[in-house]
């Protein structure tokens, strides 16, 4: 399996509701630096996995959604808080339509597995991963 | 899958006894920056893998044992030299523990699987996983 | 010149007005590493800087005031911004009373200069530095 | 599974023909920080997945064919670019032939899996892993 | 003393002739890893040591000119080698420039010295750094 | 001024007598990841501060006197405890001896100041520096 992983980062205020998250739960935020990493059984023609500039691209415009942003007033984080592994699979599901509409690029229909990996200090991180 | 990953370090004295080791098997010693993930397929109703701060105290507990120590004075370290691969597994098993007894939360119940990853230098790491 | 250095950090939400802003200007956070650096001209009596244990707790006592917060709701950041270099000078003028209160040992006595650098992402950090 | 991974690295000279490289067409170059990693179910009598020493050695035998090269020039690209990823692929192979000559010790063996990760900047990174 | 510190990155060949270069002699090449630092006596009235945004703008403008280039053929490195201190001072000139001319905005103007390190692996790096 | 600085590690057991160091009175270890810096203010003709192969080989010789070793053993370190400090300084001490004995070439004749800096784990470091 080959895989081509790129970092950018985001940084973010939000607060996470519930008992168990003690002084998370006041208004608070992040940064997270973000590694989107792209897996392939196969090389193509181009001899790589993707496309880096429009991986690199595809994570920014995904990020630039969340970016300077108070995730509490984001529609996506009104049914679940913004915890760092439901980032992980917030970003997992563009970059998976990313893949699909083809912006990524004709390399990346051969991307069968993406994990995208959240760095949110020097102790702590989360990711999710999965096929696609 | 989700993994929330945290880490932690241990500054500890040891020896390596057998030919093959060369200098190692003399009294010498190393930091090692432990790495811990939990792995879990699907996140419960806190939206997240497991409790992080309970994590981070669940492997300080561990780690607490190993601090500080000539490990040739240890129980675990009679039978089997304590190699970074082995400790990898020493810490997993403890890691597995912790779960089990319910003192990393209600969440780590849906752990699934554990990596421990030790860093011994800036050229060297080694990791045990597997699923629990 | 010696110097010891600790690394803790924190997670804050706040907003940085004015028009050179750009989007920072909306609520937004960080995740700050910080390093806390502790220069002397010579070693007393135990061989060090500092006490490294005395360093890293008066370090995060400093950083508790300001985790998990808001900073746009704190005093210290009502008459400037709280930018990564006002934080940094912040923390170093809470760093300079610990060691004028006796607080971080009295090695630390001999401490003539401080830096504080504060990590803001993988791309970018700010410091200040400056004898006390 | 346990696993032990060192690393080294290498600065090469190289072009990346096709329109889809945009300027990495012409000649360029790159630091690549290798990241090599031995898996082993089982840990043999020496408690280790194989000696580390022999380890570093084999993967700097193998990049000392490529260290300091412009690798339009070698045998090895020129029915392929020397992609990321295919450099990857290419250390793979080299370090399976170092463990099946027995270079790498008896212990290496009982590896049954090879990562090569190649660090390629602070943002990019690619990696090619497989049963061996 | 304040400061403030971008990185970017460039990936270039070029040879260093010379006896003294060795097998660096040849083509060969590097990613190097930029951290470009700003320093200042004080903050101006935004609270910062100059705009984070025009930094990294000014930054990879000038390294836009050495970016997926053979150095070997640029003018600026026909009478000294392009060895990794030469090209930290290259970029200090260049982002001296930078601020004298405005470009880096009005809070620039309070600079007094640079920085400019370059990465060139994960066990060596070279830096320049002189008042301005 | 300009630097070099290159890195390497040492794995060494020792114990730190005296209440002050708590824990660490034990017998314990640590990997220490060393980064020796050159400072020059000029450069000579090859456009370097000094021969980078010459400067690592000097600070392996260095620390081959010092890794896999018991420190409590060694004859340097019988007056003194061997800190993080005190090792900054050891090594200091020997690279100037170095230096001064043309060792690390005639490039290094410029060398005006050294640092060495000791990284102990992901969350402390040391350093010495002063002007040769």
């Amino acid at each position: 399996m080959y895989a081509l992983e790129v970092r950018d980062h985001i940084m973010i205020a939000h607060s996470l509701p519930g008992e168990a998250f003690g002084p998370a739960q006041k208004m608070h935020g992040a940064t997270f630096v973000v590694d989107a990493a792209f897996y392939a059984e196969t090389l193509g023609p181009n001899d790589i996995v993707l496309d880096i500039g429009l991986a690199m691209d595809g994570l920014k415009r995904i990020l630039a959604e969340l970016n300077y942003q108070n995730l509490d007033g984001l529609a996506a984080f009104k049914t679940q808080r913004s915890t760092t592994e439901v980032l992980c699979k917030y970003i997992f599901d563009k970059l998976a339509e990313e893949i699909a509409s083809g912006r990524l690029g004709e390399d990346a229909r051969a991307v069968s597995k993406i994990r995208v990996l959240l760095n949110e200090s020097h102790v702590a991180r989360a990711w999710y991963e999965a096929a696609i």
